[in-house]
């Protein structure tokens, strides 16, 4: 007799089209959250995921109003009462998608090619909500539960918390967790929001780095001038830039910033070790990035570069005459967008602060200088061995056939230090996305049989975390 | 009884509408000559001006094809066999015209407000040949001469060389007037791109800066990477370019390029007290710059900054993502635009293979540069007191009323020094244009009170050089 897990496999595995085609109706929604132009799909796609939880039999689904982007909430009832809750966390928005003519085809009219499917959202993180949804819909069906069945024959109590603005950095995320704290207790969090190391190393993450985000603004004359006639009287504020940008890193690639370092955890020797067997390294962020040679802080592997140590990027450069041939101005203004990627125990509100007087104190008075916060969330370590852990670590033992790796992630998932601080809730962090889907990049894209396996590991976790 | 002058002064006054009314005319063509798009209109605004010199009697018109864009020619004869000839140079295309939202009216719909026209071009340089022709009209009305008659009544032969390229760096001028040199021969150029220095001081210019013009193109990843995941792992070659970048100048303002100075004639003593003289100086810079506070070479003036040293400036920068909001992107490339004004006796060919030998020194193995010359042309010096000058001085004073200043000029025209080298030919530059007339910038004007006054200083200028 077959377990209801094989029964939901089964129930799985005979309706890929369906999931598949669920996923592509989805990413059809140009849920760009960065761009106030396109609200409207955020709305759109907020609605198309509290439809997919009454579908699912939720028992109570809201669109709950932010300050910001509206977060969908739902909840399924497990079958037997006093069984354990399971909070999923996912976000439906989606990075933009310029420069477009990158696109080998239409970033929100996902397209099969080999065994990818390509569009906006594909990877990070629409895929792997839907593939969530999938997981849950087969153990329904498995457990004969009918539509219209207010408990769906789920072993686990399932909240939802589906944000639409975690690609700006969640800016009302942690007052909404407070605003509705009672619907979001659980007993964990699953966050599918991170990915693995290649299609044969299951991956849990169990840290995550922060993320500071700002907009540096340098005016100096009040219009564009002719840089022969004015040239060399006034000072350009694209110079007041590069110099300011240059003077935020030493030649070894180390953040300058007196006391960036101070609050950093140095990693342990075991750690170290640990992150050493990951598979990779350095040829495989040569061959991801294709950059002519590596580079970074001295004395650190790739891995723990990205994993283990704060950076400072410059994420984009606007000043001048950026079209086609010579325009002899001389710029009034020059705009630079940085981020620090901050990890444990660093706080980015005390990094705004080393910022803002960085730019105080060195911006010369030939020009004036306006600094924005974008965004700022905190970094996050977990335990290894916890309930949700190993919950996952069985899940994708059954499917792969090997222990999962252990790792940190570079990017940043604020979301899961809110839950911690506001509700003490643990995240298990883990995601079906590989490091070649292009995140944030033209041409994103989801492998496909991967996410078939992913959605046979949540079934498996939703009925061990039980 | 009147004067031939005081007669073409006459009709000059009664026809000003009709003046204004054709530049109106001439700057509705969009000639932008960076912008292929807009090669269309270079053709456009070329068949207009050679239109005009049928109209006043031009015993020959051509439009020369060039390696470029180009090049309108014709003839005026004299009324006298053996008068001298005057070869009057103009350049018919424009600016681009972004940030186009700054402007108050269309750029290309000329406005009249207070006492200026404003449009794309109405300063630089489509006022300044129009009010030529206008000059050359009212000196033809004046004598008498019949629409139809082959010689117009002109004191001396006048040449055109109109170009469609001056925005662009004049990359084909060098090789057309060799081309055509025998089309171009005179006894000296008149060219009135360069400006006064304000509405009461009529202004001659007799020192220019060349150019030297280039596109720095740095690449490192394949793609835009998520910076979270891979930032720290490679380098950003935004930081490399600001590095790059900020490594050309000191904390002074000088340019760090090793030679970058050792041609550079220092100003005499006499020189710097002329220069002294010049109304305006630093408190006329901050003012028509709307900058916080002038900058620049320690020891000099602004007027000397601009006019007697060289600079190097950054006209554009653009990496990564620059729309609204946080794009977590590692940029994959970067770019900058930067130029830098020379003075005599610097070499545009030298101070390339300066700022080459920079860029392949000092980029690092993390990232490939590439560097495009946009444009090369030298600085000028020509003597004050030659008989152009004079005629021009002449003609000034019995306009103005006052003797005209004798300025360095911080921009540049190859032109002059083209002539000069491949024909001995000395030029005269004036020209009717203002300080504030936003040249290369947003809402660009032309004060038509200075503009119908330069209309009666060229009719003086033609019979003073006979």
């Amino acid at each position: 007799m077959s377990t209801p897990q094989e029964n939901a496999i089964q129930y799985a595995t005979a309706h890929r089209p369906e999931f598949l085609a669920r996923l592509v109706d989805l990413l059809a929604i140009p849920s760009i959250s960065t761009d106030p132009e396109h609200h409207p799909d955020i709305l759109r796609a907020a609605q198309w995921l509290a439809d997919e939880l009454k579908r699912l039999g939720a028992t109570d689904v809201e669109i709950l109003p932010t300050e910001g982007k509206p977060i969908v909430w739902g909840e399924l009832a497990a079958a037997t009462p006093g069984a354990p809750t399971v909070l999923v966390y996912g976000h439906y928005d989606v990075q933009p998608v310029d420069p477009l003519d990158l696109w080998e085809s239409d970033p929100f009219l996902a397209t099969e090619r080999d065994r990818s499917l390509f569009a906006r959202g594909a990877s990070d993180m629409k895929g792997q909500i839907v593939a969530t949804l999938a997981a849950l819909e087969s153990i329904r069906a498995a457990s004969g539960a009918r539509e219209s069945d207010d408990r769906g024959g789920y072993p686990v109590n399932v909240r939802f918390l589906l944000e639409g603005e975690e690609e700006i950095g969640s800016p009302s995320l942690e007052s909404s967790i407070d605003r509705y704290r009672e619907k979001f207790t659980a007993d964990l969090c699953l966050n599918p929001d991170t990915g693995m190391i290649s299609p044969d190393h299951p991956t849990i993450t169990y840290s995550l780095r922060g993320l500071a985000y700002f907009e540096v603004r340098l005016r100096g004359p009040a219009h564009d001038l002719h840089s022969g006639i004015y040239g060399g009287a006034v000072e350009n504020p694209a110079h007041v830039l590069c110099e300011l940008l240059a003077g935020l890193h030493d030649q070894e690639g180390r953040v300058t910033l007196p006391g960036f370092y101070d609050r950093v955890r140095e990693l342990s020797r075991e750690e170290r070790t640990e992150l050493a067997r990951l598979p990779g390294g350095d040829q495989a962020y040569l061959e991801q990035t294709g950059a002519p040679a590596l580079f970074g802080e001295a004395g650190y592997t790739a891995v723990e570069r990205v994993g283990a140590r704060p950076t400072l990027e410059i994420n984009g450069l606007l000043s001048g005459f950026t079209g086609k041939g010579a325009k002899t101005v001389l710029p009034a203004t020059a705009m630079a967008k940085i981020s620090t990627r901050l990890v444990p125990d660093q706080d980015p509100e005390e990094i705004r602060r080393m910022l803002m007087e960085y730019f105080e104190t060195n911006t010369p008075e030939t020009v004036t200088c306006e600094v924005e916060v974008l965004a700022l969330g905190p970094p996050l370590i977990t335990e290894r061995d916890n309930p949700g852990n190993r919950a996952l670590a069985g899940a994708l033992q059954a499917v792969w056939g090997v222990a999962p790796l252990f790792k940190r992630e570079g990017g940043s998932v604020p979301v899961s230090i809110y839950l911690e601080r506001a509700l003490g809730m643990p995240s298990v962090l883990t995601g079906f996305g590989l490091p070649d889907d292009n995140l944030h990049a033209p041409n994103e894209k989801l492998d496909l049989p991967t996410w078939y396996r992913g959605i046979e590991t949540l079934i498996h976790f939703f009925h061990n975390v039980s």
